[in-house]
């Protein structure tokens, strides 16, 4: 085989995703992905780590090494070399094999070694296999669609978290938890968005009647999200139903399930 | 009456639904199913089973006497007994009889006991008898329909759980409760569902800062699961509106609501 | 004034609604029903019944009377007086007067002194006066359009805390807090709402793991009323505008907003 | 420059929100507000305080100096001088500065310093830049749309509130931390809410029956809100198409998207 025909080989299994060798390259990276991932969180439990934590690092090795071949097959075959290298997905395969490298030869890199749960997101490139990316898109659509509501949103949470927060400072103070501005804020954070830890709660009878206001006035905010986002995607669907056009007679209007038109029978092309 | 004639009746009353006997036996066996777990969540009680102990086990052989006999006459009377037994309900009945047996045969079997609590989804068959089923069935299509939007949705979930869950745990460390990483997953998992035990919080300002920006993020994600079921749900309707047809003009478009086509005036067949 | 005029008179003034003395009524009886129950409040505080029980004694005597009366004035003005005495409100009113009178009378009686909280719901009545009504209609129609899906829902949330409480009592043991099948629900119940106190929370990794389970459901699950609600809602304010019809020209069709007819410009009816 | 130009000239830069001076002022106000905001955070904990106190004071008397020449500005140049002051802002603004002021004046006035962290509102004045307000507008007139449902929800929520905060004062009394009927309330709306601190938790029995039955209820309810805002915003959203009509053929019924006629082609006016 020439060169350039093993390149494009190559190319067509690492980042191909027809059924075939591209598919089976995928899930087969995904399931050493996951197996890395897993040794990770394994090894990160004390107990475990005392046991086996020699035969993990060989694992983690042995991961680290195919990654590196990877990477550097990924590379060799790009017809853009330093697009790729650059884009997300490059700095992420990067990530995946750095950090084993660095924690072997300088001694105190040890805390980088966490920045390799980060090859979890690889495992999104899965997504090209299924199609899958549609549906993602709708829902970056709607989000994109309703970005400046859920600004104001935020910016309106915001707002009564500070003003609640510094509320809580001056009527509970640091004896009863709220030490500062800062953790009066991450008081408010934790109550108005439901989560309520209890590490920090009022104890006046004042405090606790602030409180529960603030809790009454993030139910009533909880609503507005959902809100924002259930109309946009009503309307994504119906306008994917208003766009869809019969390719033979031209007529729009066809529902998301149809795949015959329905005033001239021919076939449909799916929808977007 | 004869063999067939007696397999046939008690079939009747047994898998039956119509109101007479087989709804009669069907609204006893729910009483039955209820009062024998009922048995079990009070014997579970220490101080109960100290006092009434004996008592409840002899409730309990009572019961589990009972549902064997019924077990048995399922198989008697079923056309098909390796489908009955075989069938999800085959299976859970079996199950509603067998832990009683082993645990007074084979001692150290007390474990299994618990497996009676499952007796419990015997009552999902009293959804036949009240037309339920349509509706969960409209739940369960509008769910099916959004499940890749669903899963784009868990996936992102759970990128965010990893992605702060592996922050918290180089941030905090082991001492201030965040272990392990699968420990850091756990806490990430409660504060994202907005659970929020407690057990494990963050002590330091840069995790405080860190739960704060997770809780945020939270705060938007749960808008998605609930616009997207919102919007099948309207759509879902709304079809079911579209594709009602009056028997007699033949035309479309008849509200859940109606009894009449409002074309014609006739008698309307009942929505799906 | 004749007794028949003055019976009339009583009755407009205290069933009545209209601007005037009947609504004057009602908001002087909304601030003494709202009085009377802040002193319940204030009372229930150790500290100021140490203090001042006397006074606030005299203040709930004082109230008690003053219900009394109104009481008797409303027996005696009803047309049926039967039915006011057996109805929702008629049992409120009466409620609201007897425990103070029976813990005079009788000593062991302390604990039917908070009854007298539910005079709150005297209030109520208010409701009358603002037209509010008509919203709640809409919303109880919502959800009464939907208690078929909303049941559907509700046993499968019973299932899912059934189910996974009973898992958490094998896993985690009367040892960790888990002590019966009624607080294992009761742990199940707190984690499911997200509600979350952290009273009972898993100790075990496997406990953990399927409390972390347990969340993720609950996370999808609380999507499901929310969304039926809202296809609901939506449809039925659609179903509003669709049913609303022009006095003068017939033509259906008209929003909530619109006060003369789109098509022939005659003053609309106000919307249902 | 004559005085009057100066006038206008200066207004335009303070008031005025175009590209050029007008927007450039409103950009740096903003960076020197939060930045004031900042400080506050900082100086109020006590370990920073301690060493970097002074510092912080002085930086503070720098904004104050700041914000007090802004505030004498914006009255300077207002054409209407005394609506400026009563206004919401010119109120916000004048708070912004008098704190400091009175700290150092009046020895006892430390506690007033927290008001300072108000400045955060006038950060608001952003949204004229961006168009920001018209999002605003539509979500606060699906509110105002939704107020009597709201209401109506509201005084629900009260009720369930009241309700369950008396019987657990009932049930669990002063000895498991229900030490008074407001503590009650304040329990029942962290529990309905799903805060859920856990400070307060029912320990009997009976009060844990209850207290499942008061979050199963607060699980139901938290959907009505949702419900009730989305069904508005898509009414809202679908009006603005309904209302939207092209100069040129003056035919109605354009999407948010659209920026030509779909029937003439001409270009159409931005959605309101």
């Amino acid at each position: 085989m020439s060169n350039a025909k093993f390149k494009t080989w190559l190319h067509e299994i690492i980042f191909g995703t027809e059924p075939g060798p591209g598919r089976n390259f995928d899930i087969f990276l995904i399931v050493v992905i996951l197996s890395s991932v897993a040794a990770l969180f394994i090894d990160s439990v004390a107990s475990i780590h005392e046991r086996y934590g020699d035969l993990l690092f060989g694992v983690e090795v042995f991961f680290t090494v195919l990654f590196t071949l990877e990477y550097g097959a990924r590379i060799y075959c790009s017809p853009n070399r330093r697009a790729y290298i650059f884009s997300f997905y490059g700095l992420i395969d990067l990530l995946a094999t750095i950090p084993t490298y660095l924690s072997i030869f300088i001694p105190g890199a040890q805390h980088l070694l966490i920045i390799r749960v980060f090859r979890v997101l690889r495992v999104f490139r899965v997504f090209k296999l299924f199609h899958y990316m549609s549906e993602a898109n709708v829902l970056l659509r709607s989000l994109l669609a309703s970005r400046r509501k859920i600004s104001v949103f935020l910016v309106s949470v915001l707002t009564v978290i500070v003003v609640f927060g510094a509320l809580m400072y001056l009527i509970e103070g640091p004896e009863n938890g709220f030490t500062s501005l800062p953790q009066s804020m991450y008081w408010a954070i934790v109550t108005v968005t439901t989560v309520g830890y209890g590490d920090i709660a009022p104890h006046t009878p004042l405090g606790q009647l602030v409180a529960a206001m603030a809790m009454i006035t993030s139910y009533a905010i909880i609503a507005i999200p959902t809100g924002i986002l259930s109309a946009e995607l009503i309307q994504e669907s119906q306008r994917m139903i208003t766009n869809r056009q019969c390719d033979s007679c031209k007529k729009f209007g066809h529902e998301k399930e149809s795949h015959y038109c329905r005033h001239c029978g021919e076939k449909l092309p799916p929808p977007q």
